[in-house]
């Protein structure tokens, strides 16, 4: 792809030393075949795979800091792999190097339900952390549709579909154990839920995409699971009118738990993928959490809102049953729209504006799209002002892919211009490092390149990510 | 005071060249009287002042950026001063040099309500904003007591009463406009809700008590006025059972805007300040925000555990101005309670723990302050875990400043060992510097002193504070 020209960059070639060191320390858990390279050199992004030198799988944080210890002597690159869900090229071995896989760091090492928090290493996912406490009465909110690991959601500041209610991780973690770039290990925080002691390690770890050191456990808020929960969707006659309708809601003040926006082709991908009869027309997925009261009372505030913008066929869904099916069929989304064009590849984008904005962002957006012919679809978490644009290209068609990173940067001009941000969740990682100066501006940009200097003075963690070199 | 000794550390003096362009840029907005500088060196810490040795008023941004260039230039200290309400030595020219007074930043910039946001200058404090936009429906819940700034409010990532719904400063900016160390100004976020889009420069600078950069403006969140509002106070045979019933309040998940704890001696000093009939026990003081169906349902819920815990006289001030006497009167404690030993002066400490080991810890630092004859009282904003201890002491007995010191120390230490910090709200200046390295480690505190280093290598930025030098 024409826009990977800088993937071209040298490699150093892995030290014999230091793959004689791993292959010791790690026997059968150290590989350099060729399959498990390929697979720990992709995502779920459009880049083609970029394979790191070797990989290997730790299981304790003295493991990685070992690793860490031995690449940083060498100079070689290092990159923290969990799931390989995110889906800006963030695992992609850009310089070669070696990849640490942490998913058999899977230990849930404690629940403290009376706290309401949890401590998992890296590798732990969120769906098996909500397996395991499940009989505790509590639940980790955060889903961002992928059954990531929370050592990766961590790194990439991840949210998703109920952070209106409940925020993204960076309002919820705790505290991070992390290995620094020359391999110490620290601990970042507490179990208290709030603190003025001292540098925000944590928040500095939090969304630092592997760049400053390597995420090793992390300690997270935990919530009581609802009394009562609600869910419902509708359809409307037009984009404005569903997003108009969230707009209000916001604005108003109701705690709704999770509202998501699909526009049409995205209703149609996932009624064929899931087997659903939605209405073809832009949808409205709600939930609500509360008191048996509390959701009734939220939930009819929503739906006047909505008949004022013409919704039509309310349904309720307050069955566990149907909730999940519709939930299952939001999370399939991203693999129902793969379906909107057999042998394409996705470009998936993010962006996030101030709520009053939404509307105007997502219009032009479509507008845009509309207007170059793309095969796309639009759907967001949009009562953060965060939408996503999937946009199904050939890729080996420069002029196609051209077209849409088009779109891309027109869409991110368009929120950095609300004042809004270039990713809302996904994070920067190869794809977005030019929107980030527009973003932030080139000030704010030697700041953070002063961060990351002095935390990764030989540039070996995930180089090339966030930042140009 | 004893504790004081590093204060005598080595001042440079204030250069010739460096006054003189000062002078010359804000003419009668420079300052080196002695008055001037002597209510610019203290805070309401029990320090003895220290001095620094000029005070400019800025007016902008740029003016802050050309102050630090020039001392930046000269390896002069610079110290931010918003309202002086810090309480542990924030503000305090340990090292001499420039004091830059906020207080007349005192524009709201922009608001707006339809993204519940704000953007003001570093001077506009709390009470100001919530007068300004009172007629939006939006109110800024942050609420440390003192009607401090919104800048110190960052620098110190304050929080209070309020917290335990709304979060602190921490999860309520947005974004900040910031002068480096190097004169640079940058804008560290945007108006968005929440963003991936590299490294969370917002909260680095949240917390740094001005030793990283001079925050120059906030942009907050803002929130609906409730629709309802309700309070209440009961009374408890103790204080385990007051504690008690915050405890399981918030494992249960209750949403309660507030939840203030006052023992017995504060609920007698703030009878006796202002003119109030309070039971003399151990007290809760509730607020309840939502719905008015939500409110009596959470506040029922409240009562019932109340109940079991053994409350008595549970009043409720549902009238406006009733409420405000009652938060007034909260508000008021700490000056209420300086009246228990005229002539004596105050320490105050505070810690935060996991909710489950508050009343253990709450308990133990009440046994620890009753065996020491110390005349002190404890109060806090329990529902996130959070307590203050204020012991009146006679500053010129260095035995009984000793004694305090070590019933503080103590409470921190047993705070630390139930995974809590030594600082909720308070911030670290320069009493809890040793506290620091307990809390964190030898490693975690060399990562804060690399970012101290990177983002301030002349150490100029309120030196001598969070980090020894």
């Amino acid at each position: 792809m024409t826009h990977l020209a800088r993937a071209a960059a040298p490699k150093k070639p892995l030290p014999e030393e230091l793959a004689t060191a791993l292959a010791t320390l790690f026997e059968d858990r150290f590989s350099t075949a060729e399959a498990m390279r390929e697979h720990h050199g992709r995502d779920e992004s459009s880049y083609d795979p970029m394979l790191p030198d070797a990989v290997v799988f730790a299981h304790t944080t003295e493991e990685v800091a070992e690793v860490v210890k031995l690449c940083s002597h060498h100079g070689i690159p290092i990159i923290p792999y969990g799931t390989g869900t995110s889906l800006e090229g963030h695992v992609l071995a850009l310089r070669g190097g070696i990849t640490i896989d942490l998913s058999q760091m899977n230990q849930v090492l404690a629940v403290h339900a009376e706290d309401q928090t949890a401590t998992v290493q890296a590798g732990v996912t969120r769906k098996q952390l909500n397996q395991e406490i499940k009989d505790t009465g509590l639940f980790f909110p955060i889903d961002p549709g992928a059954d990531a690991s929370l050592g990766g959601m961590a790194a990439t500041r991840a949210s998703g579909t109920n952070a209106v209610r409940y925020g993204t991780m960076r309002e919820n973690t705790l505290a991070l154990t992390v290995v620094t770039a020359d391999g110490r290990v620290i601990k970042t925080g507490t179990r208290a839920r709030k603190s003025s002691a001292g540098y925000d390690l944590t928040r500095i770890f939090v969304g630092s995409e592997g760049t400053l050191g390597i995420i090793t456990e992390v300690t997270v808020r935990l919530y009581p699971q609802p009394e009562a929960v609600s869910a419902a969707v509708c359809s409307f006659p037009s984009t404005a009118d569903a997003v108009n309708t969230v707009i209000q809601t916001i604005q108003m003040g109701v705690p709704i738990a999770r509202v998501e926006f699909l526009d049409e082709s995205c209703v149609r991908s996932i009624n064929a993928h899931d087997k659903l009869n939605l209405p073809v027309k832009p949808l409205l997925l709600f939930e609500f959490h509360g008191s048996e009261h509390g959701v009734k009372e939220h939930a009819q505030v929503v739906q006047d809102i909505a008949a004022e913008h013409s919704a039509s066929g309310f349904e309720w869904a307050t069955r566990p049953e149907d909730r999940s099916r519709l939930w299952a069929a939001r999370h399939n989304a991203y693999f129902a729209m793969l379906q909107m064009r057999p042998g394409g590849r996705a470009i998936t984008t993010d962006c996030c504006v101030p709520i009053s904005r939404l509307a105007e962002c997502i219009l032009d957006t479509q507008a845009d799209c509309e207007k170059n012919g793309m095969i796309y679809s639009i759907l967001g978490h949009v009562g953060d002002g965060n939408f996503h644009v999937l946009m199904m290209i050939d890729p080996h068609d420069p002029a196609e892919v051209a077209k849409a990173e088009g779109i891309n940067a027109r869409m991110v001009a368009r929120a950095i211009a609300m004042d809004g941000t270039c990713t809302g969740e996904h994070g920067v990682g190869m794809h977005k490092m030019d929107f980030l100066v527009q973003e932030h501006g080139v000030e704010a940009i030697r700041t953070m390149r002063t961060l990351k200097h002095a935390f990764d003075p030989k540039n070996i963690m995930n180089p090339g990510k966030i930042l140009h070199e």
